[in-house]
């Protein structure tokens, strides 16, 4: 059964704010394809990974309404902005959870800190259909033009085929004049890593303390199949991410040992 | 090479704080095994994910040094512990990352949101041997006896049998006596979800607020294969972890949908 423009709903967030211009590049492209509901902080929380907020209240406010678009803020992290909103906020259940345009590329390991992603896979373990897109750039005045045509790809990639249950998208596009750009590039998750990741310093008191910092190390540079590869080469990359994180392929192994006990 | 007990340096953590009875019975039971190094905050830091401070500096503090343990207090979530024990704390890598031992289960999909689990996965993502416990009781006066018999069973097995990179475990210990624990089961992860995730308030002002709350839902409570099952029959369950997160039987169809856009 197709949906129609109309009676699609769909529910926006992100983790760099409400200002973030990814945020607002992506409202702007998918009201092309039914009623946005927006969520997310005023300030960002970057790196919140799926946390939840256990110990405090969460706090919403509603903040525009049009016939078309909704906006929410939220005292919490990207995780519980989706929930609060498919739990309290939305009327039905929304067809697509989309997340971003991250400031910031998730790719390789970055999917399992990321705030952006946390929220795609929070709409998946709903079964909602749910996308992530990330632009290569830190800077808060990032061009994301060049991503918009992108954003329109995938969405349009979505409508003719559902995604598995368990399984969302993670895009990362890379930060190059849209010429440049090469196309779209199915990969699985770099294996690599962070290191050197503190700073450590000495405050007006003379007590010492740490800034989180640190340097992306790929793993496996050479391999063309990877998410990391696509962005250095330009490609838009597309990761499939699951939400069961089993090693199945470790199963069979670990039974034997377990059982020779 | 065999690392002898003399040798071994392990970090030990949890997300329910230094005073918790699981972690002090984890310190006890794992101290069998070698020199322990334990990094943990002074108030429980739960539902943390894999969440990391990006906008405050961190604080450390040591606690208690003796020749055999150090413990340190830390102002961070149960990763930012890791990583700056691993970054900055110890002498070396160490050989083991033991998180735990949780008070209340992290099977299914808690493996996501789960702050102990998350310090073993970051533990992996060094390419260090790491394991979560968990038990499923939320007192914080829960009897921990049962429990050690199956962490030093598993911890035994890892001497025996390194893990593979990118693979960490995640063992969840059901909450009965010891007698009734009818062994141990290599599972995969349970297929579930929560559902009714909010209590909606009014403060004494008369605003609303929210609570995180919620009910768990197994999607499949006849498979005798899942981590739930196991638990609710008294196994204890044992997944490995994959921090790949890639649907790698979904690349397939992705590439041929994206390539005949």
């Amino acid at each position: 059964m197709k949906v129609e423009k109309n009676d699609r709903l769909i529910l926006l967030t992100n983790d760099d704010g409400l200002y973030a211009g990814g945020l607002n590049t992506l409202i702007n492209v998918i009201q092309e394809f039914g009623k946005v509901v927006v969520i997310s902080t005023i300030e960002s929380r970057s790196g919140m990974s799926q946390a939840l907020t256990v110990k405090m209240p969460l706090r919403i406010k509603l903040l525009d309404e049009t016939d078309t678009k909704r906006i929410y803020a939220c005292s919490g992290t990207p995780t519980d902005g989706v929930k609060i909103a498919v739990n309290q906020l939305l009327e039905r259940k929304p067809d697509w959870v989309v997340s971003g345009i991250n400031h910031g590329a998730n790719a390789s390991v970055s999917v399992i800190y990321s705030g952006t992603m946390a929220a795609a896979i929070e709409g998946c373990l709903y079964g909602i259909d749910s996308v992530g897109f990330s632009l290569n750039s830190f800077s808060s005045k990032a061009d994301f033009t060049p991503s918009e045509k992108y954003v329109r790809m995938i969405m349009n990639n979505l409508i003719r085929h559902k995604l598995p249950k368990g399984i969302c998208l993670n895009v990362n596009i890379p930060f190059v004049p849209g010429k440049e750009i090469r196309g779209v590039k199915v990969c699985r998750q770099a294996r690599g890593n962070w290191r050197e990741e503190f700073e450590k310093r000495k405050d007006p008191m003379g007590k010492t303390y740490y800034w989180l910092t640190g340097i992306f190390e790929n793993h496996e540079p050479k391999s063309t199949d990877t998410d990391e590869w696509a962005l250095a080469n330009n490609y838009v990359s597309v990761v499939p991410v699951s939400v069961d994180m089993t090693a199945h392929n470790y199963l069979d192994d670990l039974k034997n040992q377990i059982n020779n006990e």
